[in-house]
């Protein structure tokens, strides 16, 4: 078990099995609750095709008076129609009664299978179950964050703790991967709880601004999930808020931190992942040039493998570079991986490639660096290798 | 072996070993030669970071009076600068000297692993060899189809005999697969030949179509490579010229075919592939918006493992469609796989998950078909599921 990691005041929070599931060892309901209403914001997949619940909660962000996140994991409500919609909007209504407030000030989100409808029976006797188990306790906050796992192999939980005017304050965060992730807007489920105050016009560009150097810049497997949500809430119980830039600035930094362990997090867990790679691209001429490159290099197999294999093959990774879409020549790039400088300015360079391999070998953490002579921009991205587990994995999933 | 196939009047062809592959069993140099000038054009990689054989032999084309492809497997020349572009240069130059052409009529074409300088001696010495032994028979267009192969389990050869004007006309081409294959203008290596006369304006505007529903419609894995080079050489020696518009409409027609047949021959020899798939998008408002809905699907890691698998996991697939940039909703879409329903207008249908599963384990030909209600275009596209052998030959592929 990781570390036990606090709640910010004024939260509590839940995670029990309810039945979802087939396997009778895991647990499959989460809930987040506030004693008192929050200021809410949150990004959603830019997936066309989304789930009822991304759409149920949409439609409710921003608000200034939300009061829960309600999350299942086994089954995603997602390409289930109206009668989709319902469902999330029924569970919306349980928690509701369970916690004291409007259907509305409730959000939604579900992780799982993409085309199942959800067995409400199962959450219409698991909602009251778990709301009565409710607790602010670091154990509460771990097995609501177990609780949306789904092929995850750990809980992805973050807290920052701030001090403002000579006051503490908290931000605490829990998220899941492990596939079906590629960034844009935001990917799958997480929610973030502070206990500062922020003004309902400031939560959406903090929340924003975290996410973009964070969840957007992640792919496990190049396929956008249907169900990606980030949601922030903060409900002003420590008493202090948001006000001066001062403030704004420093708040900004320690959510981006939390945003930045939980999407990291979801790439150490990626489905059957060997590697965590980090990949800098710079000396671009904006950061989209910098985001394409690296997107395209992390979402190409032949890249993933040779990583996977500690094969050398960094012709895999330029040859990518050159179908990003964006305008560059071979005499433009150098590349480094794990300090080894294998190409330079469109030139080969002689390297030693057993050294290399051992390199890639014998570190879990590979860091690629493709620099271009463009200019100043640049992009940090994760990814993960592909290997033979990702496939055996996704080869058997529902059936 | 597959069958043997004719090769055009007037075009002679060798595949022997020079020694730029490890393993001495394989051939790795493969000649195509006409006795007289050819009309010529090709398409090539759009990847920005293209081999030299492909700056040499695009600068050369279209032309009137092409000699020569020289094609070598084991190295791809490309990344390799200024010096690699010479390198190309000189093997055109030495293929000249043997046929009594000028080295810009000689067109080349090189494979396998990139940013490597090719080691000239073996080709200097393998060039004049080659030469030597050039045939017009089946056995040598056999040879030298097997003399382009990289990863590829068997060598992609076809043909066409047609009858035009009473006279008889052949179109014969070659190429190779096996992995970096997404389509963008062209993939990987290929020569067609044909003996019936073309117009040099018309040789493009025939090879373009050829390609547009063929090469440019498969892909294994999306990774687009730096060497695509599809070359039409059309030496005349039949007699026969096109230059009805129904005598264009049937060459285009055999042409057609033959760039199917070998584009096909790649997806059914896809590394480490256990499926053949055929991807049927229709209903959409553009033949674009298909096209980016089939590649979307067909280049999603979690489809391919599904397929693999034999998981009729159909929510991976409606949900790529979502991310593939073309507006719809849910209720447009209707899924129908190896004759099974599965969604229906945006809503699940009830479906016996193990017959489905059942036919997707007992053949190799899966065929999906996405309807839209947006429109009448449509397109046919072909890809490979996402096997653990793919992850091995992958991952071992340079060391």
């Amino acid at each position: 078990m990781s570390d036990l990691l606090p709640l910010p005041v004024g939260f509590s929070a839940v995670g029990i099995r309810c039945g979802i599931k087939a396997d009778p060892q895991k647990r499959d309901l989460a809930l987040f609750v506030s004693d008192r209403p929050c200021v809410a914001a949150g990004v959603f997949t830019t997936n066309l095709v989304c789930g009822a619940p991304v759409k149920v909660s949409r439609d409710r962000l921003p608000r200034a008076t939300a009061r829960a996140v309600v999350i299942n994991s086994g089954n995603s409500n997602a390409a289930t129609g109206e009668r989709g919609i319902a469902d999330a909007k029924r569970m919306t209504g349980w928690v509701a009664d369970q916690i004291g407030a409007a259907p509305d000030d409730v959000l939604v989100g579900s992780t799982g299978v993409i085309g199942r409808f959800l067995p409400m029976d199962v959450l219409e006797s698991g909602i009251p179950a778990a709301a009565k188990q409710l607790a602010a306790t670091p154990e509460a906050f771990h097995l609501a964050a177990q609780s949306m796992m789904t092929t995850d192999t750990f809980p992805k939980q973050a807290t920052q703790t701030l001090t403002i005017g000579g006051k503490t304050v908290r931000i605490s965060g829990a998220c899941k991967g492990a596939a079906m992730i590629a960034p844009n807007m935001a990917t799958m489920l997480c929610v973030i709880m502070t206990d500062v105050e922020l003004a309902l016009n400031d939560a959406a560009p903090l929340l924003k601004h975290a996410v973009q150097d964070s969840f957007n810049c992640i792919s496990v497997d190049g396929h956008e999930s249907t169900s990606d949500t980030v949601v922030l809430l903060a409900n002003g119980a420590s008493g202090v808020a948001i006000r001066s830039s001062e403030e704004r600035a420093q708040f900004q930094s320690a959510l981006d931190e939390v945003a930045m362990k939980l999407s990291t997090d979801i790439i150490r867990d990626a489905e059957g992942a060997h590697h965590f790679v980090e990949l800098n691209v710079t000396g671009c001429r904006s950061r989209d040039d910098a985001f394409r490159i690296a997107k395209t290099i992390a979402d190409s197999p032949l890249v993933k493998t040779a990583i996977c294999g500690a094969d050398p093959n960094w012709g895999r990774i330029v040859s990518a570079a050159g179908y990003a879409g964006v305008p560059l020549q071979e005499a433009d790039m150098t590349l480094v991986v794990n300090n080894f400088l294998l190409y330079k300015d469109g030139a080969p360079i002689d390297f030693d490639a057993k050294a290399v391999s051992s390199s890639l070998r014998d570190n879990r953490n590979v860091v690629v660096e493709l620099k271009l002579n463009h200019g100043t921009e640049k992009v940090r991205y994760w990814t993960a290798d592909l290997t033979k587990e990702y496939v055996e994995l996704n080869a058997d999933y529902t059936t």
